[in-house]
């Protein structure tokens, strides 16, 4: 299979980046993972315009990856939490976060690091296999499409 | 620690998210994934314009996640080849296509499917704790800034 017939993937990948594929949004996530909750805080801390943050934080209400709720009355204020769609982006915004440690901390090392209270040591993310548990490699995995006649099941080797 | 002690995150993720966190970049990514390398074919297949494949690929090169080698002189071709530092993208693919494939595809299903050559099955990505090996619940994780003396580890429960 060439790799343009697989252009069925932009579906679901276009249309999740039409949500997640911005800069600010993947830092706002970031923060909200982090334990921000309020508007003021977050745009202090990324020092981001009220108008991107009310755009970008307005959009993944909309797309049911947070929801508000009122803190506060008079004036009305709110505080955003991530839904389970937002908290399954964990491992997209962990998987950045672990590639960013390894070539953009600088000499200091990984700034903050993330403990698995399960075995109670510090991890980096592993991306494994659900079927075998085995870590994923690229260059031991194919894409193929999904077949529309099961009978003929075009599999090609992956690309990497 | 409240999350806003944790602002060096931001050093690698909006380091990281400085070259990655493009909807364009990261669709470019996905079709190298899946096999694309020259740039007539992404460019038609993403109907993206010259300017922005030619921005976004001269950044990807400069930051060192792929390399151009000459496939064809006169007119001089290059075929774009993602480096080890661009595999390692891998999860940050994946883990969007999955997010993507579960709340995006529509009723069709996924559009892809992914076999692992290791066990021979279809697989999805599972992320998981570099030392127990377990499935990683982000309301197991606890996150800490990295100790600048080791003697006064300031641990506290991560957010969600």
């Amino acid at each position: 299979m060439k790799w343009d017939e697989l252009a069925d993937q932009q579906c679901s990948m276009a249309r999740s980046l039409a949500v997640i594929g911005d800069r600010w949004t993947l830092l706002i996530l970031s923060d909200l993972f982090l334990g921000a909750k309020r508007f003021e805080a977050i745009r202090e801390r990324l020092e981001i315009s009220r108008t991107i943050l009310t755009d970008r934080l307005n959009l993944l209400e909309q797309e049911g990856v947070l929801r508000k709720q009122v803190y506060q009355e008079r004036p009305t204020r709110y505080e955003y939490k991530l839904t389970s769609k937002g908290v399954e982006l964990y491992p997209v915004i962990m998987t950045i976060v672990h590639w960013g440690d390894k070539y953009y901390a600088g000499d200091g090392g990984p700034p903050i690091l993330h403990t698995h209270a399960k075995c109670g040591k510090d991890f980096v993310p592993v991306l494994t296999c659900s079927e075998c548990d085995e870590p994923l490699n690229p260059r031991e995995t194919f894409a193929r499409k999904r077949p529309k006649d099961p009978r003929f099941p075009a599999v090609e080797r992956g690309p990497v």
